[in-house]
């Protein structure tokens, strides 16, 4: 389908469930799509961060599109991230992610290497020029270890190089720089501006943003479409106890022993805990190396759930 | 070739020719090799950083990985990077460069995810199971932004999950930790411990490393394989004068103006301009998006080579 | 005074105005002093980042409460920053800055030193302890290089340790943790949750904030007074389009040449030429060792304010 | 006295021991000069890292330079920490520490403000003209959080802004830039090039240090002597053996809890510990708010004293 100009809503980054043998799902991301279709979503982005796309090999990678795609079957835009070192390779990604029918894809700045403002554009420039679909620019800093400068953003923009963003950076008054540039600039209308920060949605539609793209939805969509109706109806108390209500089910992210494993072990391995226990996938297995979480854990992550009214 | 235990002497990464269209170019590639096979290195390292593997698509790593061991023919090990993500990712690349006939496989931690020291043991020990060649850790914190603690790199070696280390991070203390512990701990006299600093190559074989990887080795094989030498004699004043004079030639990576271009780019970029100019390669471009230096600054590489006796 | 529980409204971190030789310029500080309690602002905030404490001696320091103090004759309440490396030193700010009348003390974690959680909490517990008035945390990362945890914060302000938190972190959500604890947790009515972030303000205020510590008012105060009162009257849609002018104007601080300057003196400068420029201090010099800008540059300044109104 | 051009040979950073109330110990700090003296050592660093500098009120810092100049009685150069902020501040610690009696000061760069590296050559120079004892530049990112740029500090030599260098940055790769360049370029000749990296001591002298300053001298000046002594006859093997023990007794460093304190803490809690086990010092107190060392760590440093024949 073609892509929205602007695109606005909540787009959850899918999870990607994985069998026992850690190979990709079908059915269960079959159910997942079903059920942020049904939760009342606007866009699907798969092969992101919160997708484990780090971990997915390149065949798993398609099979994940390839299944998405085919079970959202046009009811939403669906956003594919081509998340790689540099262009040569993201270019091999955005190849087989379009033929498999993404109507976007997500890039993010070169990493692993060294970079520069100037190789950023550079790689954006190029990626546009061979992309048959729109690009939005992917600013994750704590993955990538270079910020986006908003400048470099909205001149992108500008010159049709870059068709949106999606900010997991963290920084507010950068975003804003964005937001701002975006609306007041001659030419940038139809591009799209999206937050990744999944505890401050309400205050980044408050200054403008068009829509979310929170990992925290696979578990609860229905909750963050509330959040995003509320902020659009300018309802902005109801908003914010429903984003607090949110902020306390993101608590599961915390529930793994950092003495044992990492902050990624730990937030995935919580979310995809709780789409098991909520019935939506099969298994709550996570990629290669992340450690999983303990029995206690995962009884800590129901709690969670019960705690929100979602057991 | 079977792998020597441990690995000694001077192992270049070997850069990667591509052609004015950014493909591989296999017959530079071929000369190159034979550039550093007579020059008297010890064995080859494919797919590092200085070889922009991290530029490079799955085929043209395989390609690479092809040519260098069928040009080299036995003559020496060939070492090869297998540079991703995550353990499945990894583990796709050690398949084909292994078929392609690689003797090792040298691989870093996790990147981009967020990581943790459990998550690197499970990564390496995982990796080690299924390789069909040695598994040699790649301590590279400059690109992947944590460091292999020296203990867990002793404990993965006791535990036959490491064949050897190659040490990028610049911290001669604890690369001294890792080449003592080598020494003195039982089972791990065939571990092999290479630095990666190559301005430092001579204080790293004094305090007992086996080899080094020095990325300048491209351009200069003869000064490090007598380096190299000078030092295995104890002829430690003779020593320091060669590496002095390779610190002097190795001012070349900072050529490029950094107002318009990354370290990375300035550096592969003068290793290239420097092994076209003493006509090894074709053509010195790199790969994207790189910025290419200007000839101002290609013509002072050639000065570095006249002052070193290389041209 | 005494001080308020919580501390509500705008807080201006106070410039400190030098003459050329780079003494305490004081009349010019009574007029800075007068012009912001003019523009409506609930308290003053000395020795804090934007008013140079860290270029300036301990006499200096001790000048600048003494003064602000008496101009300000009880009519705010006045915080003092503490800002020194470790417990003594700050205990040594603390003694004369309470000394000369503050009636809080503000004080950050420790640094130079490696630091840790525990003692971090440590720190706090010590100097309240000994602390005559209410201590304020001060989380700002880009100057001592850890992050306060929200966590610790709590657990601080529900033993009295701290008083209020003036977070100048730049994330949002670990911010809005504060606040939603401050808010339901029992006992931590009074604890004050004041932004640090100038260009998020009206989120910050939204979400439950109750103050604003920003440094561009004591270019605008009038601005910022008029923001906060949007904000409280739920005028959401007229506070965006104040923050939007206030975040246009604060462009002033990139004025400065990075080739030439660090981004302190280029903001600091462009605060302190703004104030000249605008008739409240007698002479724009900034501290040593910091650049002062070029007439281009504060020219540039003006610019900024004339598009705002403001000259 | 006056500052030897270049100062060679071993520096202790001299431990400043507290009493139980944290005040200087003055016959416990008269008792380790003696102890430093008496080891062979060629000058004392006081108010460095290692001397809790960061922790020590100005009155305390002036003290323990009155009372180590006076132990010292002219015996050898006594080297002063002025460690702070800004050029301003650091100048008030030079007047002191100069007036009691230091024959050189030791600076870093500007910390807590951000700082640029035009700023940085503008605060030493500042310093410079005003000290009346010859200025060391001390790089230490670890605390500073900037590094000092080589090349910077040629030429603040060569413009005899500074006398000298204290490298702790770890880097070797870049101190040996500056070693190579004080040894080559004109009217050097007299410049102090020293390395703070206790653990590669004999590296740093084999490619042209003139000596080291050794946190870990405090507990075993002999040692460290007996290194300087044997890397300057070319004795590298025994240099390098008495490295190795001085390295394994370093361990000591690691005794404290990780859970429960920083690595400071643990680290200058193990030298103290050393020093009072060994009968040097009558107390171990570390500063606030560093967390102390439990029985069973101090312990702990007994057996890695007793391991290296020192107990």
């Amino acid at each position: 389908m073609s892509f929205p100009t602007p695109l606005t809503g909540v787009v959850p980054p899918v999870c990607t469930p994985l069998t026992p043998e850690r190979e990709v799902d079908v059915s269960s991301l079959m159910r997942l799509v079903d059920h942020l279709v049904n939760g009342g979503v606007d866009a699907l982005f798969v092969l992101g961060s919160s997708s484990e796309a780090a971990y997915l090999t390149d065949r798993q990678r398609r099979l994940v599109v390839e299944t998405v795609v085919s079970q959202v079957a046009g009811r939403l835009p669906v956003l594919a991230g081509a998340i790689d070192m540099t262009t040569p390779r993201v270019l091999d990604h955005v190849a087989y992610v379009t033929e498999a029918g993404a109507d976007a894809v997500v890039v993010t700045a070169p990493f692993y290497t060294r970079t520069h403002p100037a190789e950023i554009a550079r790689h954006y420039r190029l990626i546009a020029d061979r992309s048959p679909v729109p690009v939005i620019a992917y600013d994750i800093p704590v993955a990538v270890h270079t910020r986006l400068p908003p400048e470099l953003v909205l001149e992108l923009a500008a010159d049709r190089a870059l068709a949106g963003l999606k900010d997991s950076s963290g920084d507010l008054a950068g975003f804003r720089a964005v937001v701002s540039g975006a609306r007041t600039r001659p030419g940038l209308a139809g591009f799209s501006v999206l937050t990744g920060s999944e505890l401050v949605v309400d205050s980044a539609l408050a200054l403008g943003a068009h829509g979310a793209v929170p990992g925290l939805a696979n578990v609860d969509p229905e909750g963050y479409v509330r959040l995003y109706r509320l902020c659009r109806a300018g309802d902005w108390d109801a908003a914010r106890a429903e984003q607090e209500r949110l902020c306390a089910l993101y608590g599961m992210v915390g529930v793994g022993d950092p003495a044992r494993m990492g902050g990624g072990s730990s937030s995935l391995g919580a979310f995809k805990a709780a789409l098991h226990l909520r019935g939506v996938i099969a298994c709550p297995v996570t990629a290669e190396p992340q450690v999983p979480l303990s029995d206690a854990e995962t009884e800590h992550v129901g709690k969670f759930l019960a705690a929100a009214g979602l057991l």
